[in-house]
């Protein structure tokens, strides 16, 4: 396979590993600050629902593939975007 | 491949493109709306800050692979959570 970048398979697995984790990760501290705060005016609820479509699209994508790396990240996604749409009608102004 | 989901490949490749362009387009909404109410407060810095580096792992990933959608999706990604946090500090109170 040609790649635009000389690494190793193996550490190109982990830095994908490594992506997962972080895009698993990334709305914790947004539902913990809207949680807290309940505070959400600022909070698009466009972006919300575009990061929820696409965590299905992606899960549908990574059982697809048999990804496991992926299919565990966006199911972590997926549960913290809906907490965090339930919060935002639930803090809704 | 043992997959899943009984799906054609060339199918499974659209979900990814699919994938790739709802993520892509996640934060043109949030950029936005900080934009137009200049009102970023409820915005988590740390959510911001994954996401900056979440796309870096993810375009350092893709070049590896060579996955030009990934990398396209990702750039576009990095431009807008950058822009985010430029927002977040220059319209904290």
């Amino acid at each position: 396979m040609h790649t635009l970048l000389l690494i190793p398979p193996d550490f190109v697995e982990y830095i994908g590993y490594f992506g997962s984790f972080l895009t698993a990760i990334t709305f914790v501290p947004q539902v913990y600050k809207s949680w807290q705060t309940k505070s959400v005016g600022d909070l698009s609820s466009w972006m919300v629902a575009i990061v929820i479509t696409s965590a299905i699209v992606w899960l549908v994508y990574a059982f697809a593939i048999n990804s496991g790396p992926v299919i565990l990240a966006n199911s972590i996604v997926l549960i913290l975007t809906l907490v965090l749409l339930y919060l935002k009608f639930r803090f809704k102004k």
